[in-house]
């Protein structure tokens, strides 16, 4: 409980920051939200495309919207911390699925009681979500360390890029649950429509990871450099997906597959649409509910276990990877409050019957991320100005960019994030809206979506020092020593090789085990439970292995991993040295540097009080 | 006649080296071998089936094989420039295509006499060369400057590119003069074929670019690097062919579309292949030569002038580019005695009934560039390292590496290339061999033609000023010093911008100009007149209109290029200081450095002696 008290007194003292600050960002806060809009809409949409084939249309993209709307807009007003992302997930929708498969197994559920079924499993979740709040869960999070934490972020990664694969693949195979007459099933079509497929996969991965260097091109002018650098992945999507309008006319309707989404004004979704629009305005309890025999009323709790396990863990990491150490985040955590909040969403959808949202992975760090580049901020561009004689004159000074001291550069390194309610409202709003757009949506072709996965893949890679360290495992012996031209950690130079590989392979095995356990068909939701148990093996097993100093470079609090690096800081230098006066869309440039990568933020994160790392009000905070 | 005898006694003196110099450089030697033949024999490959479809099959590919790898090994043994790569190009094409077409048109010639004919208008083109060679014409090649080379150069690129995107698009309709009744003609397949060329045209593209910047990727094992570095390109192809057998049983024969050569020993090809065969080995003159009526015999004269000088210019400036300055190349030119054995080679051609070969662009310079990598050759690496001592002690001794003097490098650092005559042998021969390898180039798909052809265009850019300087007038004001962060020539320091941008304009509507004259239909072959108008435009009309120092810098002999640049030197020895101890393969990535483009290997070849530059023996050198 006095964590959530905490958490509360924490935020309620930044509330109206929370507000202000959006505004005096000015309209540049547009670029993340149009970012974070698109990141969070498209998984949303593939999901619920997903969701209405296993549920034969119980349920469709317009819940798995409509519920990522109101959950979002719940959080962004009332939750606690505002960065974090919220959304129905794909555990969401494999729970959901399991669920509805027992439900018409059975007579006395069926389809018709499905959501009713649902909507107590959500009651049962939400009650345990509260009760975990209230006991002061979340101290577990002190001990999730990034071990933990950037082999869960490589999990969700590999888990949307194999989506991407399987999605990209299956545009050769025929959607089950489909009418055998049409076009989808003669063997040439098909292949016409998984050749588009790899054609446009390939196309939105490629130019989407291009537009995002935009700021550094040395063509076009630098208002239209900074445009594509910031509405770029949204412009690439809506590109292709216009490109995908020219198919020639013989080509019969459907080829290439786009999103089979029913209109919310189709018949065949008004059921849903105004059955939910009744329960959502009229009566906020699903009548259903009460038919449901008490006997399934009782049984509900076994997958509530699962769900609420789950969420509780999705939704803190989620929540904790968006305000890392090295996002330099100012204002107080809340993962005590937003799991409360979360059993108040989830009971909500519970009860209205949608399928509910958690936390976010990857775009909950993503949100945070496109939120601290400031594009050219002529404030920004100043203080990196300073940054650019002060380094110079520490340069001169101490004679030799190599003596220069990377601590010193935080003080002047402006990396700050816009730490507001807005542009997660506004997003949240814009899925709402874009319920109206359905139409508009539905042009987006399929495999226009598997290129966007695998685009969101791997822009979240780097920054992970796990898939850092992997690399490095593959880096030629004789090149590892360009690892320290560029910006990196510094356990590349404090830990033996040696040391790291063992580490990394470890890791890599323990990831491999947990890339394993989503492949169980059901039990696959409950991925999360090894990552508990990495908890333990970090604090009994490993230190038996490692050196304790070794340990702390590799997998420490944060803060224990900033020494060193002077390469960083003179290849830094360097740049400002000829990059002459080219006004700050240069500058900006540096922001995307910093920004691409929580790994490269690391290093200016230095001079930032330690309290807020990792930041979790114990339960005997008041005590002591 | 002077010009031939001075040639052939240049070229005399190393006739000994130009084969002993092959075997010294060891087994390395067979990769520019494998590069160049794939760049020869896929493009003669691709003219073979354009000709086959213009004349009705009376030429095809066995022809265009046969004459490339004849007149290309008569060259290498005994031509005067072994770097210059002959081969049946497209304006030879264009010609037959056009002497078939008048020749069907009259009872007199017919499709019978065709060839018949077509070896008249040789026997006139080879007169008319030999006069050429004779009368000491390529002194015209000392007025020859830099623009006129580097727009030709570009015209050359920009046809290449052209053809690939208009082969791309061509995947979508069906071949002419094909039966009705193949899948090629219904739209689906038509539809089918178009996409597969699309990913095979990108894929070749994309992989082949990517795969000649091997030797600096960081993974793999410096061994398997360097092997994807020299043999990239043609495994690419190969490999992309190999995936074209991978589709799917269901679509049918011919999808996606593969060359249509007939092979040699098919009824089909039959015919051309004996026929050939006899008059190559039992009579070396065509009988049917003797039954053309003697108006058309005089009537050849007319095309044959037109033959004549696309060839004498072609082979020349082919000839030129492949010796240019900044390959360092020792050995002497033989610009008149090539135009005598080009003579020779047309009439041996034109008696036995082939298309006859000349120089082609842009594969001599891509021969030279080829050969000029020396590969982590130890010498080679070692040589850098003094380099890389020389220029750190040099930047020490006068303090600071911007006072270094780019003059001073040369000295140090080899750019050579391994000038002899086996690579152009073997690679002759092995164009030869690939007429009994048909069956397998059948199996490459045309759309991978394509991708090589955009390839080639795009890797012939690099180094060419006049492209370098588009790019430079793109750039945003704000970016160009970039420009001088990287290998420049010196005009960018030295020509105050609006005066670049002047010359720039200027070549570009010119070249417009030019490439919109290889529109017009048959006048088309012409293209090369306005390059020798080009020549006294730079004599009598630039002059002019810029100031002589500017003109000097922008187009002047080569050596007054290669003063500044202090920026080049400087990043170099910085490179050399970040590498350590990383053995030799780090060395050869330089050479990659250096070779990727004419522009940057200029700044090396400063110290050389400079009579040999734009080497011409004039007529009038023995009397003066």
């Amino acid at each position: 409980m006095k964590g959530i008290i905490q958490d509360v007194k924490g935020r309620k003292a930044v509330y109206g920051d929370d507000w202000s600050n959006a505004f005096a960002a000015g309209p540049r806060i547009f670029a993340p939200i149009a970012y974070i809009f698109f990141a969070s809409a498209l998984p949303v949409i593939a999901f619920g495309e997903q969701l209405s084939r296993e549920t034969d249309g119980s349920l469709s993209t317009v819940e798995t919207l409509a519920s990522t709307a109101l959950c979002g807009i719940i959080h962004s007003l009332i939750g606690g911390q505002p960065l974090l992302v919220v959304g129905v997930a794909e555990p969401t929708v494999i729970m959901y699925s399991y669920i509805y498969t027992f439900a018409i197994s059975s007579d006395a559920v069926g389809k018709k009681l499905y959501l009713a079924w649902a909507g107590w499993v959500c009651v049962w979740t939400a009650l345990m979500l509260i009760l975990l709040a209230v006991f002061d869960a979340c101290n577990i999070l002190n001990k999730f360390t990034r071990l933990a934490g950037e082999t869960f972020g490589m999990l969700i990664a590999v888990l949307f890029f194999q989506q991407a694969v399987k999605g990209m693949v299956g545009e050769f195979s025929p959607t089950e649950g489909e009418d055998e007459k049409s076009p989808d099933h003669s063997f040439q079509w098909l292949y016409v429509n998984g050749l588009l497929g790899v054609i446009f996969t390939f196309g939105v991965l490629i130019t989407a990871l291009k537009s995002r260097k935009a700021r550094s091109w040395e063509y076009g002018t630098g208002w239209f450099r900074s445009i594509i650098a910031d509405y770029g992945v949204p412009l690439v999507v809506m590109a292709w997906a216009a490109l995908s309008l020219t198919v020639p006319r013989q080509v019969p309707e459907g080829i290439p597959r786009r999103l089979q989404t029913p209109l919310p004004w189709d018949p065949a979704s008004m059921g849903h649409w105004t059955v939910f629009m009744i329960r959502l305005f009229v009566c906020l309890f699903h009548q259903d509910m009460a038919k449901v025999p008490p006997g399934f009323i009782l049984a509900a709790i076994i997958p509530a276990v699962m769900v609420a396990g789950l969420y509780f863990f999705d939704h803190s990491v989620a929540s904790q990877m968006a305000q890392q150490k090295e996002f330099n985040i100012k204002k107080p955590s809340a993962y005590h409050y937003d799991i409360l909040i979360l059993g108040i969403t989830t009971l909500i959808c519970g009860l209205i019957g949608l399928p509910p949202c958690n936390g976010v992975l990857p775009q909950s760090p993503m949100h945070t991320k496109s939120l601290s580049v400031l594009n050219g901020q002529p404030s920004a561009a100043k203080e990196l100005k300073n940054l650019k004689e002060a380094v110079m004159s520490e340069g001169s000074k101490e004679g030799g960019e190599s003596s220069f001291d990377p601590e010193k550069i935080d003080a002047y390194l402006p990396v700050r994030v816009i730490e507001q309610r807005f542009s997660n409202f506004m997003q949240s709003l814009l899925i709402g809206v874009s319920l109206m757009a359905m139409p508009v949506i539905k042009k987006i072709p399929t495999s226009v979506l598997w290129g966007y996965f695998a685009y969101m893949a791997i822009d979240s890679l780097p920054g992970n020092q796990f898939w850092e360290r992997i690399v490095l495992l593959l880096i030629t012996p004789t090149r590892r020593h360009k690892i320290l031209e560029r910006p990196h950690a510094s356990f590349v130079e404090t830990v033996p090789f040696k040391e790291i590989a063992k580490f990394t392979i470890f890791q890599l095995i323990y990831f491999l085990i947990c890339f394993g356990v989503t492949w169980i068909p059901v039990a696959g939701i409950l991925f999360p439970l090894p990552f508990f148990f990495l908890i333990s093996i970090r604090e009994k097993i490993l230190p038996k292995f490692f050196q304790p100093n070794h340990l702390k470079e590799l997998d420490g609090v944060e803060y224990e991993e900033i020494e060193g690096d002077p390469m960083r800081t003179r290849s830094m230098s360097l740049r400002r040295t000829n990059s002459r006066d080219a006004g700050f869309e240069e500058e900006a440039e540096v922001f995307d540097e910093l920004t691409t990568g929580r790994g490269e933020l690391r290093l200016r994160s230095a001079s930032v009080s330690q309290e807020r790392s990792n930041q979790v009000y114990p339960g005997n905070f008041l005590d002591g």
